[in-house]
């Protein structure tokens, strides 16, 4: 009897093994670089993930939000970096927090800083957002006198500690090859450096820098004049880092496993019951098409290599449609399951709200605490 | 003090009296038309709002999942479609239900009726997914012989009655007018009438048509020779109705309250909390760009107009990147909030799993069904 034996409905099958092995890679990697691991949980989202980064040694968290700190705190995190520009809207929160961890706030103007400055009460550390280069957010790598405005609103405030500069290279995400991974993140390293640099020469500082993603944290051998990093993506990869060539395949440890429901040789397309509501809507393009996750067979103990061709076409709330090779479909039933590479887990875990090992464990997220993966 | 003030992160708020209003309208419009109104509850998901449409007078619901159609079994209702191809995996639990209600089933191959037939015992409803164009599942409106071929695969099961032809105009929501929403809807009633006659003529019926989507019943005055009508989004409507046609602006329901993180003028930008694990990554194209959403600001009791030339350009996981026009950008400050009108109300719901009424009430859905909305 295997697990997909019991498997009635879309259901986010986590490999254990795999996961674990990725943490172990990127524990021993940055270890040997000298840079402080500070994984982002916004991946995983689950106390029990959370568990096997303690056994790791990992003693230094990053969330996104302040639901996701305090569901970590409430494990017994003590040193937790929200890496989300701060909500002010939330500051109360956010002081009743800081009197019970060491909480990072992450800010990109003297108005905020003014604002946190005021209302809390409990020290803080507090980390400066720069822009590399995917202009999301951030004061610009190029503009320290902007940064320098910030860290002196700090300055002001003894419990404000400045800590240093913390970016994400999102740009990284849309590379195609782990040399290109590694040209982006190195510019913004250096970027970074010469920042530090010119701050120091203005006598602001120490201050360490902070560096977010996945891609650089897999691809890179050296991750250059860093102190801390943060990458979250990596305990499971997915379809879209396949593509950057930050991993293999085999590294993939989600899967969604989907009871197919409809065939149509006709257009080359199989039916499953697994749409958006269970993948979540991100995608990438390849050869001109929108893909939403690669396809592969359930077996024995987990899922095959993708299959040649194959890939998630399309999505509505429930359906999702893939494109298979005549192959392949032939061999496909009504009644069968297909397992679905997300193109980015992330997302599909904070959809499904919860996971189903391969050994037949129940894992729930801060999503939903008590669902039960199998129910 | 208006609902505002309490609002430190994403919410979803629910305006009842437009909804209501959008309910009040369909029941009068399929009445008067003599079309039996089965109502999609994916939309909103919500036992609480299924009683506004049981209090309307409606008795017949639509589905999209087994988990679905058991929540709302357990609120009382008695005659449920599950519109969504029959997943013979959960086929033992279909079984189960068809003893508690009045169950209807979607087939569309010999095979899948033969699999129930066998493994039901309890008497089913039976309905043809037909495929009038939009090209996701469904037996092929212009296949008579395959119709067929289901058809009488259902009449050597006494307990599976045949009821007769449903199908989903989607295509109808890439439309951007109500005239051309019609058109398409109005082609494809005509070859479900023809198909009928064609069954018809071979001995096969009396067969019933259900026809599905939002834009269709809100935009043509005259829904055609159907029995039964299906839609679910017009509850609250979205953006991507309002590009249709099918509604406007002030019909919309539903709104993702928001706090302002960050501004960047330069770009024309400012960051909300709230980005794909709130709203969904759902999209329309409009002058060549992505839009995941409308904006507008709070107003008293609701929010105002869409902001002219405002828009989701950008989401994250919880990051949302506005583009704002330069004198709205102006009068935002971080901390504000803004209001954002989703591309897609029903994949924001399912996100979200739960509103905040204006009132300040909170409403909980299948997705989360303790989770407070003002947590």
């Amino acid at each position: 009897m295997d697990i997909f034996d019991q498997i009635e409905k879309p259901t986010l099958l986590l490999d254990e093994a795999t996961a674990r092995a990725n943490l172990s890679r990127m524990v021993a990697k940055l270890r040997a670089l000298g840079v402080r691991f500070r994984p982002h949980f916004k991946t995983h989202q689950s106390i029990s993930i959370g568990e096997w980064f303690r056994q790791a040694g990992v003693e230094h968290i990053t969330v996104s939000s302040l639901d996701m700190a305090r569901y970590f705190a409430g494990a017994g995190w003590q040193d937790i970096s929200l890496a989300f520009p701060a909500n002010l809207r939330q500051a109360g929160a956010l002081g009743e927090l800081a009197r019970q961890v060491r909480l990072h706030l992450l800010v990109e103007s003297p108005e905020t800083v003014h604002f946190l400055g005021q209302r809390l009460e409990a020290p803080v550390e507090l980390w400066i957002k720069i822009d590399v280069g995917n202009h999301r957010t951030g004061v610009g790598v190029d503009d320290p006198a902007a940064v320098a405005a910030v860290c002196r609103a700090a300055a002001s405030f003894p419990h404000l500690h400045l800590r240093g500069l913390l970016t994400h290279a999102g740009q990284t995400y849309r590379a195609h090859s782990p040399e290109e991974i590694c040209r982006v993140y190195q510019a913004s390293v250096e970027a970074l450096n010469r920042l530090r640099r010119q701050l120091a020469t203005d006598g602001i500082g120490p201050l360490e820098i902070s560096v977010g993603d996945t891609p650089a944290c897999s691809a890179c051998t050296d991750l250059g004049a860093v102190d801390e990093a943060r990458p979250g993506n990596f305990i499971f990869y997915d379809a879209q880092q396949l593509q950057t060539g930050a991993c293999t395949a085999a590294d993939i440890a989600v899967a969604l496993a989907c009871p197919v429901v409809a065939r149509h040789p006709e257009r080359g397309e199989v039916v499953v019951y697994g749409g958006a509501i269970h993948l979540s809507k991100d995608y990438w393009v390849e050869d001109g098409e929108k893909k939403y996750g690669l396809v592969a067979l359930p077996a024995g103990k987990r899922w095959g290599e993708p299959l040649p061709g194959a890939y998630v076409s399309g999505l509505s709330q429930e359906h999702g449609i893939l494109r298979l090779p005549a192959e392949a479909l032939a061999r496909v039933a009504v009644g069968d399951l297909l397992c679905l590479l997300p193109a980015h887990s992330c997302l599909s875990v904070q959809v499904m709200g919860s996971y189903l090992t391969l050994d037949g464990l129940a894992i729930s997220t801060l999503n939903c605490p008590g669902r039960d993966a199998a129910a």
